[in-house]
Parts: C-alpha cells; sequence; structure tokens
C-alpha cells in the first residue's frame, strides 16, 4: 500500500467508526483502524469500513499522514504517548476531545517537532455510542472546529479543513483553545448539566402521559454517559463554573419574578432570551 | 343540522384549529369554529376544517353538546363568562390550559349546575403557533390528562376520555387541579425556564458552528411566546417555585462538584440523573 496517503483512525467508537466511514475516498486514502477492543478493530476492516487493521496500536499509526484519535481525553493522551516517537516525520496528529486546553498543550509537549498537532472539534454526536452505531452521515452540516496550537503550520491547518469539509461539515471556524473551551463550556457542556439537573429528582407520581416534547428535547441528553462525561465536564474547570454561575444567576431572576408577582419581568426575560435563541439562529 | 351531535371549538389558533382537524368524524358530529379573528374564524370553514363559522361567540356555542375552549388563561375565562348563560342543559365543557387549579375553580363558579365541566391537558404543541400551522395529527400519540372537579359527573369524564382517544391520545390519565398543576409545573413549566434561561445570555464569540444537536434540543422551546408563558407560569406560581428551587438545588450540587474537583460526585450525579431519565421513559 505504499505510496497511497495514508490515514489512521484510532478508537472506533460513534466517533472514530463514523470518522472512518466518512473518509472513505478522502485523497484516495487507505484507512488504517485500530480499537482497544480487538474484535473492533477487526469488525472494522471485515465490514469494509477500514481497509486495514492494526496489528497493534503503534503498527496503526507509524506510516500515517493523518492520525485521528477519537477517544476519551486520557484515551487520547495514553495512545499518543504511546505513539510519540513513532509517528511519521511531517505527519499530521489530531483528535476529536471536546475540551482542548490542557489536553493541546499535553499533546505539544509529547510531540516531536517534525510532527504536526491540530485539534479538532466536530460538533456532532448521538446520546448512544459504540461502533454499532457509528454513521457516515454523522457529521453532515455539523460545525466543526479547529484548534491550532499557536504558531501552528498553514499547511497542517488547511489539511484538517479540507478533511472536516470532506466528511460534511457545514461550517469549519478556528478558535484557540482558551476561546474553543469557553465557548464550549457554553454551548455544549452548560446543556449536559442542564439538562441531567432536570432529571436530578422528579415528582413520585409522574408518568410519561404527563410529559410532552418540551420534556423530551430539553431531557434528551439525560441519558448520559456517567464516566465520559463526569471527565470531560472536570476538564471543562472555570470556563464551566463561570458559565454555570451565569446560568444559575438567570434562573434566580426568574424566580424572583416569580416570586414577586412580576408577570412584566417575566415576559420581559421570555422576550429577550426568545430573542436570543433566534439570533443565535443567524450566528 | 339539528340531530346531529354538535362539537365547538373556541379558538382556531394551533391547538384549535388542530382539534377541529382532528375531531373530523367524531360521533358524526357537526364542527362549529369561532376565533376572536373573523379572518380566521370564516378560513377554517372554507377550507371545510370546520361545519360552521359561529356568528358570534355566543352563537357559536348555543347548541354545542361539547364546547371546547382553546385560548390563553384570560382569554377561556372571558369566554366561559361570556357564554354561561348560552351553554345547553347537559352539555359539556371543557378547556386546555396547562394551569388548571384557579382556573376551574372560576369556571365552575360561572357555570350553572346543568352544564358539566371537565378540563383537559393535550401534552402536545409546537413552538410556531397559529391557525396555519395546526394539523390533524398535532395530538397522535400524545398524553392526555384529564381534570375533573370535584363531585365529577362519570357520564362527562368518560365522554372527554373517548374525545382525548379520538383525536390521537396515546395515553389518557385522570389528575385532580393541584395534582395535576404540580406535575406540570415540573414536566412542563420548569422546562420552559431551563430553556430560556440558557439563552438569556450568550457570549458573543459564539457562531451557529460552535452548536450541535445538545444545544439545538436544550434550546428549541426557547423560541417562546413571552406573553402567553408569562401567564401561565405566572399561574403555575407556588408549584413551580418549588420545582425551581429543586432545580437550583441540584444545579448547586454540580457546582459544589465542580469547584472541588470531586469527579466522583459528578459522575454520581449524572449516573442517577441518567438512570432517572432512562426510568421515566418507562413510566
Amino acid at each position: 500500500m505504499s505510496g497511497r496517503y495514508s490515514v489512521s483512525v484510532i478508537g472506533l467508537g460513534l466517533m472514530g467508526g463514523s470518522f472512518a466511514r466518512a473518509l472513505r475516498g478522502f485523497r484516495d486514502c487507505v484507512i488504517t483502524g485500530w480499537d482497544i477492543d480487538p474484535e473492533i478493530t477487526a469488525l472494522a476492516q471485515n465490514l469494509g469500513v477500514t481497509d486495514r487493521a492494526g496489528a497493534s496500536l503503534t503498527k496503526a499509526v507509524e506510516d500515517a499522514d493523518i492520525c485521528l484519535f477519537c477517544a476519551g481525553p486520557q484515551g487520547i493522551l495514553d495512545g499518543v504517548a504511546q505513539c510519540a516517537g513513532v509517528f511519521k516525520a511531517g505527519s499530521v496528529v489530531s483528535e476529536i476531545c471536546g475540551v482542548k486546553t490542557q489536553l493541546s498543550q499535553m499533546i505539544a509537549q509529547m510531540l516531536p517537532d517534525n510532527v504536526r498537532y491540530i485539534g479538532l472539534h466536530p460538533m456532532a454526536g448521538k446520546e448512544i455510542g459504540g461502533f454499532h452505531n457509528s454513521d457516515a452521515n454523522l457529521f453532515k452540516n455539523a460545525g466543526f472546529i479547529l484548534v491550532p496550537p499557536e504558531n501552528c503550520d498553514e499547511d497542517a491547518l488547511s489539511l484538517m479543513r479540507e478533511l472536516s469539509l470532506f466528511v460534511g461539515a457545514g461550517r469549519v471556524v478556528v478558535n484557540n483553545a482558551r476561546e474553543h473551551d469557553a465557548l464550549i463550556a457554553y454551548s455544549s457542556d452548560l446543556p449536559h448539566i442542564a439538562a441531567t439537573a432536570l432529571v436530578r429528582s422528579y415528582p413520585e407520581n409522574l408518568t410519561l402521559a404527563h410529559t410532552a416534547g418540551a420534556f423530551r428535547d430539553c431531557t434528551r441528553i439525560a441519558d448520559i454517559d456517567a464516566e465520559l462525561w463526569a471527565g470531560l465536564l472536570s476538564l471543562s474547570g472555570p470556563h464551566l463554573l463561570s458559565q454555570l454561575d451565569a446560568y444559575i444567576k438567570n434562573l434566580q431572576e426568574v424566580r424572583s419574578a416569580l416570586a414577586g408577582g412580576d408577570s412584566a419581568a417575566l415576559r420581559d426575560f421570555l422576550q429577550i432570551a426568545g430573542d436570543n435563541k433566534r439570533r443565535i439562529k443567524t450566528l
């Protein structure tokens, strides 16, 4: 297979499996897959989702032009650490973790100078994980955030932009790690907390008949992978705390209006929120 | 038309329009419609959604066997007050307001003894209102809550159960007004506050590319009719305050875990919430 462009996907769960499927045809590449579960590594190849099953993690990355790590934060760090001495000179290493500041610094420290790193955050997912739920169309029209380090190599950035558009990105934006984490604390971490807090407790005589679309939509993501998200939310740290404090403050504004019977204040609150919601759709 | 079963729908917005459409064929009834906007009253008849356009509010209800008021709380109260002396003896008056305790008491006081009242709350809706968005399938598989007064007439209750199932209810439950309001404060009012508070403020460098399904779903209902919902939330009063306090307390539990770096507590919180979310689907 030497001579062909080579992309390796490390971690073949929902996200990695979807990337492997969506990358079919990208630069006429050969796709190598590896998962910590050898059965998944083999299954992906048997189904033709990948062209090659990595015999080991380091074997899976050694000739890759692009190496995309699709795992939780610790899995990514462990994987990059193991492969740091193996990556091909000039190759690009990327990962899809939803929190970047600490992780990208740690990765940058591990990589040799001749290996470029670009963080990637596809704004797509499902509440059900695993290779069996992976989908070539998962990224269609999704926002993709590229998170380059300081003094980033422009070729590496434009390569990852090309990859993002190839797998279906509707829009690609570039943020540094700090900007990214502050924005995602708001647009992803906070909704996960808002949704789970809604079902942290519930009335004992509740039935499904008492719930409609409002409840279903607001709590869809509460069916959560607790282990994965405890890790992500912990990493999000100060950005998330500041968003959560703003959220609690907003809720207390409603509480005051309700408790004081101030329905004009309540209407103003709802009006501003509604206007913002409609404005965000245009940003 | 005398002799045929007669159903009047008062208020032909999203809900009333959808009821008029979905009631086609119920007990082979003639459907009379009336809206505060005469053009909508006429349009509904011209489109065949209703059989008759009420020449006035009182004319629209005078021969009805079932009279269903589909408006905001004040519109319902004003309408019932105007029609109180006109309703046919033995007829059933109903309304679809999402808050029942005060409203049902006020309606019961207005109605003569020979007119029966049953509150109805279909757990269905859309974030866009108006007759033009009404839909015969809006109620398919929705939960319907029947809210009878004390000493309720069993025939009236079973008639409204029959009507609910006819328009598509997936499940019909019966609650008294206080139970209803406590449950709905949790399952509908609280999600509307949770969603609007998420967009009461947002980071200035946010773009749509930073948002994914989590954000979209959690804030869908923030595109809200501020006037209508300020009224509904105000009526929900103490029930809603108690649910909102519980929600803020749950959020503060997350805040403590985050601030203290206690990722085990965070994971436990998410695990309980996830288990509850999955359990609610089976209730």
